[in-house]
């Protein structure tokens, strides 16, 4: 019987079997951000283990409120700042150099194929896009991780998603997750790997596998997965180059995490793009998805384009080719916050932040912010969101308020009409 | 007897003298931001008079914390929103076209020579740089002001600076006004008018005289003034171009708002800032103040550059000159937000913020925030601040933080070696 690729990651990071079906890893990264670290840290000192297992192999951000809006947050990113220097933790990315963690750290080159990877956030899972384990966890989890390196999980198993067809124009990644949701529903995937796979996915840039792979969460999975090829080598190169003789030998080394042929699922699910519509949320569920049309007309009082969903420069790019030469229309308000600092000087640099201002766009700097109603455009009650980001949880974005989740182009030609608006619909 | 600048705009609105030396005056402008106003549309919508006295006169933005960081400070603008709307108001600013009130109103040209401008904000005297005269007021007087277009004042004592001398090297109006602060005492000008006068005003730009007029309530002034003259006229041109035949008929019509050569002091002041030196402020109020030499060495965790008081594009390039091809001491984080959406325009269009970035800045977008601690930035308890901002009030940025205040060289120079620093000694 062949083995997925989450079950050879497994295999290759076994630590121990103390029940069946339970795995103890050894973990290749322990990422932390100042949320749901500190508590953490505090909970180590109390114990009298304020100690991290390899400072090299933990990397630590202050994003989710920053710069900090209050007293509270102020102290939390100290608390975070404090730790990392007191274990000599190199990779401590604080304000003027961090960003959304989903975003800041693959563009660090930290996440490489086959990597095992722990984060006390839900959104871990993104990190799958590199052939990587990586999944959220909780306190206890997280404490364990930063003082031994290892984390416990359940036997894998893994859906396989087959995407094939062709991208309809203005569909992209999103519109796909979005999809994929809906197919599954908010628990299809509980418990499991979503493994993507198809053409589809082959001629995904990182940017776009990110996408997909940030949602599986909102489906259930523990991680969602795409298989190393020669995108994500591309993607990685200025950082292994001193590692492989040649891009086609790290190539045929990534392959090596690749799904047998003969490997086993509990369920495949096959989807083809073809038809593809834009697509949209509607309620307060991540399965409650529309097409944009079905949606059209839905009245929004703000666009917000950033995230680890869609911070991203492609993402960027989406919703300035959509932006340019119109204005957001009255009464909605723009607001744009690049993933991370090179995001936002590679948008600036290519005039995309221009577009952005001229439509009418507040840009912020790069933070989780407004996307899970911390900061940085909390909505009112009774007003409505057009977002970038992956969760329409009610509140989320503020008490009383609505999202709708959407792909880049489609927020933007939402904020332009000022109703959700498919963008071919312009 | 003369008149001076002040009583000259008094006796042209005056409504109403009620008592022996309370003028009531007609409103030119009445200012509103989303921290205040909501307070005064509250009590007028409880007492029945939910009505504006013209909605052209009044100006409304949301600036102090925005984009929203929580439920009440989104609901407060919706509040400021919803009432801008209902009363027709055109010039409301919300989120992609907001900035610090004080740099936003005159960048849009809504300060004049000789007007009357009130807002609940203490730094609204910073639009004196005009020639108007421009106050802060509470509650009261500004619901007053949105509803009748007239505020109460005491008959307007001046105190004339004369500003003579030559600006050495990295010394700049903040210097100056600290300076001038030191001498007069945080007291030293209460409910009086500071008029600002003499070749060193006169050689200033509009942003560097509302650095100087902005500070004015730091020595308990009523509102800082300078005479309008060509400066001035340059500036508004592009706003006044139809009303006046030529620049030099605007200048004309500008100069009967000019003190009489025989008007007459509370007191008058002369400094001559030859021999100045960047200043510093230590301990909590805006008076202490030392030299930035003998404050070097005082250990800083964060360089605030912004502010109604220096977030102004030329703020920008002085800062930007000391940080070209430098970095940020490590452990020091750069905040940079820029006074408002065209401001940061033009910081980008010329490289400024490209500069900053390098330096290790984060770019924020247009708002009060950490000035005054209530968001972007909040220091934690035990953490020093190097701001370009005006209190430095105990706990002003966060509670238990220090805040040095300073010009934006000196605040760039000082970020550059991690400790207060005159930009000479780099």
């Amino acid at each position: 019987m062949g083995q997925t690729i989450a079950q050879k990651i497994f295999a290759a990071h076994l630590r121990d079997e103390p029940f069946p079906g339970t795995y103890v890893l050894d973990l290749d990264r322990v990422l932390c951000h100042e949320i749901t670290t500190p508590v953490a840290i505090a909970d180590l000192e109390w114990r009298g283990k304020d100690r991290v297992f390899d400072p090299l192999k933990i990397k630590a951000v202050i994003d989710h409120v920053t710069p900090a809006k209050d007293s509270k947050t102020a102290i939390q990113g100290k608390i975070l700042r404090d730790w990392a220097h007191r274990h000599d933790i190199p990779d401590f990315f604080d304000i003027g150099h961090n960003g959304v963690c989903h975003a800041l750290f693959p563009e660090k080159g930290f996440i490489r194929p086959g990597f095992t990877v722990i984060m006390g956030d839900s959104h871990t899972c993104t990190h799958g896009a590199f052939g990587a384990f990586a999944a959220g966890v909780g306190t206890t989890d997280l404490e364990v991780g930063i003082l031994k390196g290892v984390c416990a999980f359940r036997k894998p198993q893994s859906i396989r998603v087959n995407i094939s067809g062709n991208l309809p124009a203005h569909v992209y990644a999103k519109d796909v997750i979005l999809h994929i949701i809906h197919r599954l529903g908010v628990n299809g995937a509980t418990d499991h790997v979503i493994e993507f796979r198809g053409p589809v996915v082959e001629a995904m840039s990182m940017d776009a596998r990110m996408t997909l792979t940030n949602m599986a969460i909102e489906a259930g999975g523990t991680c969602g997965i795409c298989l190393p090829d020669a995108v994500t080598v591309d993607y990685l190169w200025p950082f292994i180059a001193e590692e492989y003789p040649s891009r086609e030998a790290a190539l045929a080394d990534f392959k090596k995490w690749h799904s047998d042929a003969d490997a086993e699922y509990a369920r495949v699910l096959d989807i083809d793009v073809t038809g593809l519509e834009p697509q949209v949320t509607f309620d307060y569920k991540p399965d409650c998805v529309k097409s944009a049309r079905e949606m059209a007309g839905a009245k929004i009082d703000q666009v917000y384009i950033g995230t680890c969903t869609n911070g991203r420069l492609e993402d960027l790019r989406q919703a300035a080719e959509i932006l340019r030469g119109r204005k957001l229309a009255a009464n909605v308000r723009g607001i744009l916050s690049p993933g991370t600092p090179k995001i936002f000087r590679q948008a600036m640099e290519e005039g995309l932040l221009a577009i952005f201002m001229d439509a009418g766009f507040c840009i912020t700097n790069p933070t989780c912010g407004a996307c899970l109603g911390m900061s940085n455009g909390v909505l009112a009650p009774g007003e409505a969101c057009a977002a970038t980001s992956n969760r329409n949880f009610q509140g989320r974005m503020g008490q009383g308020g609505m999202v709708y989740l959407m792909s880049p182009a489609t927020a933007a030609a939402s904020g332009i009409t000022g109703a959700v608006t498919d963008p071919r619909d312009l």
